[in-house]
């Protein structure tokens, strides 16, 4: 038998029980909580610290090579609510990269996205479909769904950085390709990427006539956001709101999007000795703190904020950042999936 | 310890997987098959008998009421490929709903989107937001996310129809609301509901003035695509192809796009004594014969095909038809929530 | 000198204007009217009576022959306020065209979209990009932009029908092309059009994988709509709004957008003894009587209407209609124009 | 009578030709050149000398208070094809605008869509719906359609700017609403305006929570362009293509549109000593030149160019520039207006 069989402790309805099971069917009136009046997550809360992850990080460094499964070293943040997956929620991936120097990942693609957020440090590139890009701290690179990327550290230093993957998702919906690509030689990242100087000049100025083929994958040409742009749009945003809370959303610059059709990505400031507003929206996201100390509140729980931390903020729960000293939160999330599929919700939750 | 924790056989190597699992973070270099070069899909294919179905349900009918869990007597089709999850693939929901003479099914509504297909009878009239339609053989209702929806039986035999939903996917992005609606008075459906006067009277004719409100839900304002239709639409698109096989994509009056963000809905005519080519698609279907005899092959399985089967075809498995008599087959496919993601593949398949 | 001189009745200014106007530039502050706070149209409101077309059409076929200038024998409304040019509007022209039986109009095809809609008779069919389409009292049919479209009066009558183009427009736009096509042997039209039987069947249903090629020119691809679909659903439209006025709107079933990218097309029926309320709109309509008799108030105009007469509304200017008996009324408008810029304003005006 | 009159030269036909005039009717077959196999466009090419342009404008502000009709000092750039008509184009005005130092042009608002294109100079700002923005050489200004806008001469100088307005397509398509403001005191623009504090930070980067009211009017709520950004976004161009021509189309950063729906806006870098391709498409296009020196040929004419000049290219006509020096040169034009029709067309024509 493959299937569940329930058990109702009545004979005659056992008997069909049995027979439903044998015919790999199952009788809906015996499932509690397939259907709750508000998302009962499964994706738990949780926070996990910048200094564990280097220390964890550093380690396998020392043990682990890079050319082993995957080839990547990298660590998953796995949620405690998901039964052992290596998933930080239901949608997302979440993971620290470690690589040390003179080390490289080699190319390869995948229909998951991915991208790329440097809470610290620098020295690796990153080559989307041929196009070097230097990674630096506060920076976003975006490495879209079957884009070639390779990493590659030439700097004096191990990096770490943080990965955002859709997987759990393009998993569910068993949509997964993979193929490895042709590996290069190691080469030193230019200044700036190809992406830069087509679409990172100013914005709203873009190519004419490089209009992407219609039918094809859809993501930001524009595969990295550099953190001085974003800090400079923080203040800016800050100063024109006149308020305490600033949140930038990246866009695709050729279309005004997301970066990507299934992950949003905005960086929040909160000033010092401030609090944000509560909210709670339909979908997951994860969060990581480039700069300050503070705390959030999830639910009914709190943790403590710290440079470099990440954590997750499951589905429909109330969340609450409070800044002792300036806060910036990287946050991504599947909104775009759910408000492609009509399913996206989101409130301001009342606090005392 | 809530993660998986791994083990490699070397000392040190082991201490550092005990440290991550005690930090809920796992190795990727350990994990095998996370990114395969085509889907791996948990989903198998599966074929349900009608003649099974019906003594179920039948059974069901006699010693379970409908006011049980859930408030509708439902058969859920469970996958033997997902461990005993009682869905017919990791994004779909596909059961069998009976109900007797003088039964209904009270108000309800929730985030997941619902369809019902008619593979026999009538009688029954489901009540859409408010609106009756009468439900007949051939008929394909919709019962979209966040509409109220009823079902009563006033005619003079039990019912059974074939219910479709999104609730595994809607399920994994934590995304399910649910609510109770009011009861009220049986009441027998009129010839021909509101939206069918308003959308369904003639291709492309439509109200003037009555567009959706911006933001709300989007989904298809015709609620039912009668047999009458579709049947002559099939003749005629056979006639105008010249070829033995005709598909028909149900679609939204109002926008030309699916007849909901997350379910896809076709009807396929393959002429006696003949087969299709063969293709397959990333993503699940479910396919019901409402008409003929023959058989299916789903990558290297064949399933002999009877009216009213219910079968479910794996992402990227290769599936052919072949109709001994002429075949009219339902298939209901999450392909619009892989195209919406950029994710949607399919191809032609040769074979010998 | 190529341009308006202006004088102001002084000297060195006008010595300026003389300068100006021999440099092909005008002074701004010279000109009245320039930008008024309300649209001040030269299209006048107007109205041709059927009676008058039909004698004028059956004189020009008897003394015109139909392989003359534009191959086509073609009476155009011309607006009295557009100084002699043979528009009914700014952005519209409408014709009269008659054929003789056994006479044929030569395919060729023109960026100025077109539409015929049948005031009377039948006999003639169209042929649209090769496809035979009959054309009988009632029935829109469409020759969308760039479609090659010829004409031929198989029927024992001559056949006269209304038809609206966005010549003028195109014409503005400096964007006219145009070409002649193949002759074929004259062929009497199937029952029903490939496009019918591919498009026309039944609300909401298209065939599956027949997607138009991205980036070719937009427009419906069924090219007619039936008079007993139409007449069947504005009865249901006035059944479900319990109201003495109903509006449909033609739509692109595969789209469900107007039914070409430039002229929006709808049905409206008064009951008999009854009034509409009153509307005006930004852009011009062309409105034609397929049944009944009445009367319309234009601005401060009143024109009583008969069965066969067509009448302009210009722009902003407010509309009523009142039905003697149940008026059927064909309107073709530029508002998708107005909206794809965002120029369209329309409002209920109050009357006494 | 109101419309022309045809005469053949046959008497009943000529009678019938009578009885058509005083019917407002008009006989296609008489007309020639109603549809052309290519578009013949009474737009003529032509350039204006910008020594003649200030020269003009210099007197202009001697002679004319700004005070006058319009509450503009604007001189309109009139297309010697366009029957004295102050128009550029069929569809497009173009005009220099001259303010003296103190001088301010009073809010007002207007559907017809309008950009400001500097030049030479500096000193003055115009305030976009209250938001004042600072105008320096090189920089695009948008005022769109429906936004109040005022300008202000805070500098020591008198300046002059390109105004570029679809004046001609709105009142074509009679939608002209217009609305005086509220007088403002005078003030200093700040150093940056709103709009750059919240659009124009970052390639990519938008406030998040800003999204525009549906159904709203549509466009760049980026109102300021810096040439800066422009001209390191041609020289990133031109050095990631490796080429002597680079064209920057300016786009709605939230959208990734066209700046306004109306009216596409580039920038196109020659390098001296080169050649463009020559190209045509359909529409009419506004040229100026902000630097450098060559000349353009335009059909079989060909004009010399100089900083400040100012050229317009008619529909479908073959325009090629060559650069002695290098050249910049900004491009409006009525493209998307075609586009969201289905009428643009575009072409590279072969040179020898």
């Amino acid at each position: 038998m493959t299937t569940t069989r329930y058990v109702s402790g009545n004979r005659p309805v056992d008997d069909l029980y049995g027979d439903l099971a044998a015919a790999n069917v199952q009788p809906l009136w015996e499932m509690n909580d397939l259907l709750t009046s508000e998302p009962r997550p499964s994706t738990m809360p949780f926070r996990w610290k910048a200094v564990d992850l280097w220390k964890l990080a550093t380690r396998s460094g020392e043990l682990v090579p890079v050319e082993g499964g995957g080839d990547r070293r990298v660590l998953a943040m796995a949620n405690p609510g998901l039964s052992g997956a290596p998933f930080i929620s239901t949608t997302l991936w979440a993971a620290m990269q470690y690589l040390l120097p003179g080390e490289a990942a080699p190319p390869h693609r995948h229909t998951p996205a991915a991208l790329r957020f440097i809470l610290d440090g620098d020295g690796v590139s990153t080559t989307v479909d041929g196009d070097p890009v230097g990674m630096a701290r506060g920076d976003l690179i975006l490495t879209p769904s079957w884009t070639f990327h390779a990493h590659l550290n030439s700097g004096p230093s191990p990096m770490m950085w943080l990965d955002v993957l859709d997987l759990p998702l393009v998993g569910t919906l068993e949509a997964i390709f993979f193929e490895r690509g042709q590996s290069h030689d190691p080469h030193v990242s230019p200044l700036r990427s190809s992406a830069e100087r087509l679409y990172g000049q100013g914005p709203g100025l873009v190519p004419a006539g490089r209009d992407a083929p219609t039918g094809g994958p859809v993501h930001s040409p524009l595969t990295v956001y550099r953190w001085a742009d974003t800090d400079s749009a923080l203040d800016a945003l800050l100063e024109v709101n006149g308020s305490n809370e600033a949140t930038l959303r990246y866009t695709d610059p050729s279309r005004g999007s997301d970066v990507m059709p299934t992950l949003r990505c905005e960086m929040t400031r909160l000033l010092t000795e401030s609090s944000s507003v509560a909210t709670r929206q339909a979908g997951s996201r994860v969060m990581a703190v480039l700069n300050g100390e503070g705390r959030v509140d999830i639910g009914d729980q709190t943790f403590s904020l710290d440079r470099g931390d990440v954590f997750v903020v499951p589905s429909w729960s109330t969340c609450r950042l409070h800044a002792d000293t300036t806060l910036d939160l990287f946050t991504c999330s599947d909104a775009p999936v759910l408000e492609a599929l009509s399913l996206f919700r989101s409130e301001v939750v009342k606090t005392r």
